[in-house]
């Protein structure tokens, strides 16, 4: 389908539904909604709008389809697959203006939600109920629930909690035509036709917008105990991982990291670790629970069943500052990549105990390419991110050779049982290898998904296949 | 959509695919495939095919849609919405030769089983590992995975550990036109594309046939503690449930039972429980747990909530005879239900702290519209199944009179934030009280939805919303 670009006359009409301050076009102040966090990507909106109820939304939509042009819904832009990115131009639909925390029900331990609240913050007002609300990507200081729910995040606790999936229970959500609708109900079961509110989670802002998220809260877990494990190879960690679960402990989170990645985070955050030369590859484990007897004995067991894997030495936190100190080398390690090189960050995902046959393929990988890597990632549920550093690689070999590289590791990733994303989304940049894992009968059903929402196709066009005739415009 | 009805031909041409053995026509052969555990209904199919792999499946579906003849797939019928009735008849499309344990994956904690499979022998097997597959429906001895999976199935376990949609990985299913294709992948996260997967969960045979399923197994819990408390009143007994989840407490079963079941339960199973005039309202509770002395003070705290919400009495199970004798309770009361009267059972679900409304709201709208009804289910989820006593009703008051009070039921659900199904599905029977919570936007996603995967509408017409002009034949 073709998309009308935005005439004078359509400005006029969408500052009438949210008001003149609710609209950007000034070519500095929409500059920032052309990027997210997905490499040095940028595609430049037409215009940027900021509506504040979902009244205005359902009215912006409703004009949009009519004229036929596209809408491009954005959280707060912490995307890693550039789902956020206007690449048809047209409307870029800011939720930042919906960043209420509605209502924590104590009575049934849920909480409601506008789609621009930031992660932290629900978990922060859970918490002050005593409650846990356990989905919390390496981003959650600055992403939006809204955006979470677009992909299906995930995030560290998903090894014990799961991902977003099991939290969301209701979403008020405005269709392409404006139709305002709620896809559920708030209620701990559901089995009353096909699930709308699993459909919106990870559609990638493709279906409808969403206004409102009503969530279950569980009990806030009293205490956490922190360790980092060293291994003298990446395989033997992630050998590791496996053997955690088969000797019956479910660690609340199980991190690896790369010594690579290590060096860079003591250097971005200027840390004292010192590490020894046989210290290659870490896991960053975390134990919760309510009663610190339980935890000391899990924790013995867990030793013995890491010393067993070859495991050279532990470190555990005795403080709330070296457990957040241990923390915070995981979660920085993403922005200390990315001081250190353009990267591109493929977001990998296997059946846990073919992680060391993944990561040893990569390097392969990387060794016949001709690309460096650094791997991290929620080792614990498979999921591991794989940082293709750009370094001192040329233009033409990063730009043309590399794709083939990265297919390659994709390819690996599907014959070990996985898939092309695990937590980060298909988006813009990796629509391209969905084909390696899906059939077209499989990617037309996709399709016809959509059609069923969103007939005229204005809805981010462009994300998780190719649904639209229009020139993508950098 | 019109369809044709099966001819000799047809016969012949599906006898090719699956083999003489496999295709049942005597109609005293047919019968039993023409009801399920829905009431007292029947809906006779014109022929029965019972095939062994998905070779054949594939085959037959490509041959039904190119006929225009409607495939009405089959578990244990077990259910309890009429989904399995073949109400336009056709093929009765029986899965129970799909019964084999494929894998249980030890190295990823991961079973692989056919859909025939009866959910007790996946939960054994998995026991047999030291591993837990925790979604256990009452029917768990007899009912089907596939059957399970097509319905959302839940439990009593759910309050703990979730109902199937976080259990269930991958599927293998067959599309209307023959097509074979697994739905996700064999790993925990999932964010490649709309998530196929859970949109197969609950969508009651009308989407796909499914062959194959992947599902997560946990560490089994070493030890249940299970008691039963008794309340003076229902009102009493149902807010005392979301008492104990605000206290912190995650009990894996909550079950209710009002005096009535209790009663027929003891005259059915010839029980020797005592009971006195004020216990007339029952939670079963369970709390599992690998540590025994946190199981007791875990207890000694629920006590302690149940003493302020009122509690009367609590029998606490000492040996495991007696924990499977208060399980037997909770397990029989559906057919000592059923052995007592014809009954029509509604599956309400709301938010669990709106439950002491929904039972007071239920009891007053039988004393308006004339019938009586024995209410259980798993009230820590919110979920309470409403039976429906026919008992000495005219046959002009339970066929005419009845469905508004049914409705009106609904109404009072959809009201207090509940829906119309929280796990027996929609099915036949429901399907008319859907407009009670969805409008025809929400009801027409569902249309555009099943046109995307059934463009010739054969898969198990009839259910969940119309979508056939041909005529339904009881």
């Amino acid at each position: 389908m073709e998309f009308n670009r935005i005439t004078e006359a359509d400005v006029r009409s969408i500052r009438q539904i949210v008001g003149d301050g609710a609209v950007l076009e000034d070519p500095a102040a929409v500059a920032p909604y052309g990027r997210d966090e997905t490499e040095d990507l940028a595609f430049m909106p037409e215009v940027v709008v900021i509506p504040e109820n979902v009244e205005q939304v359902s009215a912006l939509l409703h004009y949009c389809q009519e004229r036929r042009i596209p809408v491009t819904p954005r959280g707060a832009g912490t995307g890693l697959s550039g789902a956020a990115l206007p690449v048809y131009g047209g409307v870029l639909l800011s939720m930042k203006r919906f960043n209420r925390i509605l209502d924590i029900d104590l009575d049934n331990l849920q909480a409601t939600a506008e789609p621009g609240v930031i992660t932290q913050h629900l978990i922060d007002a859970a918490a002050a109920q005593g409650l846990y609300y356990p989905v919390d990507p390496s981003s959650k200081g600055s992403c939006f629930l809204g955006g979470n729910v677009a992909h299906g995040s995930g995030g560290p606790r998903v090894v014990k909690y799961g991902t977003i999936r099991q939290y969301v229970l209701n979403l008020e959500v405005v269709l392409p035509g404006g139709e305002v609708i709620w896809t559920g109900a708030n209620t701990l079961k559901y089995a009353s036709g096909y699930d709308l509110t699993q459909l919106m989670i990870g559609s990638e802002g493709t279906l409808a917008v969403i206004t409102k998220i009503v969530v279950r809260l569980v009990p806030l877990p009293a205490h956490q105990v922190v360790l980092l494990a060293s291994f003298k190879t990446n395989e033997m960690a992630c050998a590791a991982v496996s053997a955690v679960f088969r000797a019956g402990l479910t660690p609340s989170a199980l991190e690896f990291m790369e010594r690579r990645g290590m060096d860079w985070v003591r250097e971005y955050n200027d840390l004292p670790l010192e590490l020894s030369a046989d210290q290659q590859a870490f896991l960053l484990i975390e134990l919760d629970g309510d009663n610190m007897d339980l935890l000391y004995a899990d924790c013995e067991r867990l030793n013995t069943v890491l010393e067993a894997a070859g495991c050279a030495d532990v470190l555990l936190a005795d403080t709330a500052a070296q457990k957040e100190e241990l923390w915070r080398i995981r979660r920085t390690m993403p922005e200390s990549v990315k001081s250190n090189s353009v990267y591109k960050e493929e977001d990998t995902v296997v059946p846990r105990a073919a992680l060391p046959s993944l990561i040893s393929g990569i390097k392969e990988i990387g060794r016949t390419y001709g690309f460096d890597s650094v791997c991290y990632g929620h080792a614990g549920d498979g999921n591991l991110h794989v940082n293709i550093i750009r370094g001192n690689m040329s233009e033409a070999a990063w730009k043309e050779k590399l794709p083939a590289g990265i297919a390659e590791v994709f390819r690996l990733t599907v014959s070990l049982g996985g898939t092309i994303s695990g937590e980060h989304g298909i988006g813009w940049v990796q629509k391209t290898y969905m084909p390696l894992r899906y059939g077209d009968i499989h990617m037309n059903l996709l399709r016809g998904i959509k059609k069923a929402f969103d007939p005229h196709g204005i809805l981010n066009p462009g994300k998780i296949f190719d649904d639209a005739a229009g020139t993508a415009q950098q």
